[in-house]
């Protein structure tokens, strides 16, 4: 039987300031992203969503991001491989205390926004990711984007000794290369829920996902990214979930 | 043969900012406390200040504070417990990662400044530091002021399954109960080395102290604490060793 | 004909976060306090929020609180006295460039939260309020609370040639020496949308208020604070608004 | 008689850790150019940096950055226009408040770092720059680099009704082109204090220097930009002014 990670950024609340809907979401998915107090979350937040992952059976991920709580982590900050690479080591160290309080530990790093998206295009960038989690614990897996975009990041990873699972969005579009298409273009960013649960379905059961011509390409996941900050997000999430297991997809973490 | 740790603020430099001698003074001590990022020191600095410890076999232990970088963890924020908390976690942790990284663990944990003072006159707080080093890893030692000020922090840490260990002056002033005497009063802050080498010399061999009216107290210490903030620490804390193992004391850490 | 101003706090969102029901309370007051990006806020919030108000012709006041996004403001920080003064300097002026951007000046100061408790019971932080006001405009007043705590602040804010206005809570009960109950106390915020809108017209047309006995008290205020955090704070205030100018009370700022 | 400005940046240290030689710089120059909290300095800095150089009769004004105090603003963060416009007007105004506290208003604005690098290569950045000068107060003046790195830069100032002021550095190489030669070039930045001296009175008499190649090109500049953050830094900026004076030329504000 084939089976499926579902993963969701969680714990992006922050003070006097709640988003998301983690309550509602943490039931349904396998893997929590969760952010360590840079870019979002804090020391309260990250407390209360370990606890929440860990009540719910699901895998305690960090989410480092950029230095930037003002911008949620979402744009480029110039800074030298150093200084990113401690920053991670930082970030992750700090959300593993958690872990280890709730009993358990981190089962993956994904990074963050910028960082993200940077890590794939900047090999520099991508070192410091790598070296950083293999610093903490080599154990530990680094989420990637499923394509060919990530292919130089996960050969980095590896280089460091570090396994990779790749992700892929059941809720965006691709292009015939298997990237995904810029959210500019209309329809990048699907909202139907039908839709979303059968990109799902086909990612988890063929390793395929239909490009915006229509023609299917390969797209080889262990993981689905699922959006958590919307009001209606633990429904649909559900709902995918449910889809998934009735297509005798098996829904577990990594 | 009676035997003394040294102990140590370092990593107290931030982003364009150096303070304090750290590389002259560090190979003269045992133990290093590590400031984690929120009231000084930064994911650059704990790097390059825990290589420092282990190139020097110096203990590397955590110097949590309040999130208080422009007034340097001096002075109190009244947070709630479950925050201060969550905080000495998360930079306990954080710190932990570093350790990690080179090859080492934590040593300790000592609160810094303002938090060091709370925990010994409020519960609260001082449950919120023995909570959060027991969340950890319980077998991280907690290090809390010698003499009568301390004692119900010190059961608080031992309720909660940790060693303490208590941490002596030799440039202050004691007063009679053996509590420090208060920085206002004329020469509460010896500056002479021969003095402060005298007054080490007599807590570690002796275990006693001479309060301000010329009385030997008793004062049981397992470290001293000495000051790398002058241009001259490196030298003047060489000399205090010189002076201590002239005397046929072991310096080493606990 | 009687009058009064309706002040509300406004712009305490902050980067990805957003909170308040700006857009829908600010057409029913006539003073709006702003938040200058320590406790809450930031220069995007801030432009927006000073554009809006000048928008509905609402005043643009200065709401200046403790550096502490995380606590919203809402807790004490031991700061030294110079500190705190320069700290409201700066949010102060902060926000007057946008005033000035926007083709206005401040209305009026505010501390916020813990700032504003601790103005009432320690002189010298109202010292730190009212000489920072005075340094940036003496022209500018100062609102505090109306009844007995404030007395010995609005003296001193008068002693720095500034102007004081007192405010008074529709949608808190108070003791019968006009002071604010305690929120522990049962019933100390009225939900009930009339029982607040009748006690906002006691306020204004009579310059007393009910004390939690029942009896009426004297209380004179020129402002009544509104709070615009929950989703029907515009329908509320609106309605408030409402019933004092059909009790003949006129609504405009100070 | 020709008449140069001599700037430098100021109040450059942050809560416990001083840099620069304030002090000893402050009696020979004529601008200051302030940080505002930001990328440097801080509320109480601000406060007794003003006052230092209203005291010292010296321009007040205000050197915003990146919100980066951990890089010191010395690198690229890609913050939105919008955004950076009101970092600006937040940071100039903030500094404002400090100067009319000093009785005193912001003589000038310079960018600094990586901002102060930006607005001359990006397009959108200078204006970010030259709305928020503008929206503050259009009478004051902007500095931005002599040669022609910073044409379009000053065009776009004066678009936005502003005045710029262009400063040239004696101790930095110049190209053939009257560009600054890179930091990695050999001899990119002077330090004999007599080169120094010589091409601060070649640009201040002459209105040249001589590049690279050791031909004299044209560089008009109102101001000279002199380093106050190594010790010696008083005695070697008194010794320019006292060069340039012997020259005959008046070392005065824009």
């Amino acid at each position: 039987m084939r089976s499926i990670d579902l993963n969701c950024d969680m714990g992006e609340s922050f003070g006097p300031y709640t988003v998301g809907a983690d309550k509602e979401v943490m039931p349904h998915i396998t893997s929590a992203n969760i952010a360590c107090g840079w870019h979002a979350g804090d020391p309260m937040v990250m407390d209360q969503t370990v606890r929440l992952a860990v009540e719910n059976g699901v895998n305690t991920g960090a989410h480092p991001g950029y230095p930037d709580r003002m911008g949620f982590g979402r744009r480029f900050i110039d800074l030298p491989f150093e200084e990113l690479k401690n920053g991670i080591i930082y970030q992750v160290s700090a959300l593993q205390g958690f872990c280890v309080a709730h009993g358990t530990k981190i089962s993956h790093v994904k990074p963050h926004g910028a960082l993200y998206n940077n890590a794939m295009a900047d090999e520099t960038i991508a070192r410091a990711v790598a070296e950083a989690v293999a610093a903490v614990d080599r154990s530990i897996p680094v989420f990637a984007l499923a394509g060919p975009q990530s292919q130089r990041m996960a050969e980095i990873c590896r280089d460091n000794g570090l396994t990779v699972f790749f992700e892929a969005f059941p809720d965006r579009l691709y292009t015939p290369e298997g990237k995904l298409a810029p959210r500019t273009m209309e329809g990048a960013v699907k909202s139907d829920p039908e839709d979303i649960a059968e990109q799902a379905v086909m990612m988890a059961k063929e390793g395929t996902v239909m490009d915006f011509n229509g023609n299917p390409i390969e797209l080889s996941a262990q993981t689905l990214c699922l959006h958590g900050d919307t009001p209606q997000a633990g429904v649909l999430i559900r709902s995918i979930r449910s889809c998934l297991e009735k297509e005798g997809i098996e829904v577990k973490s990594v």
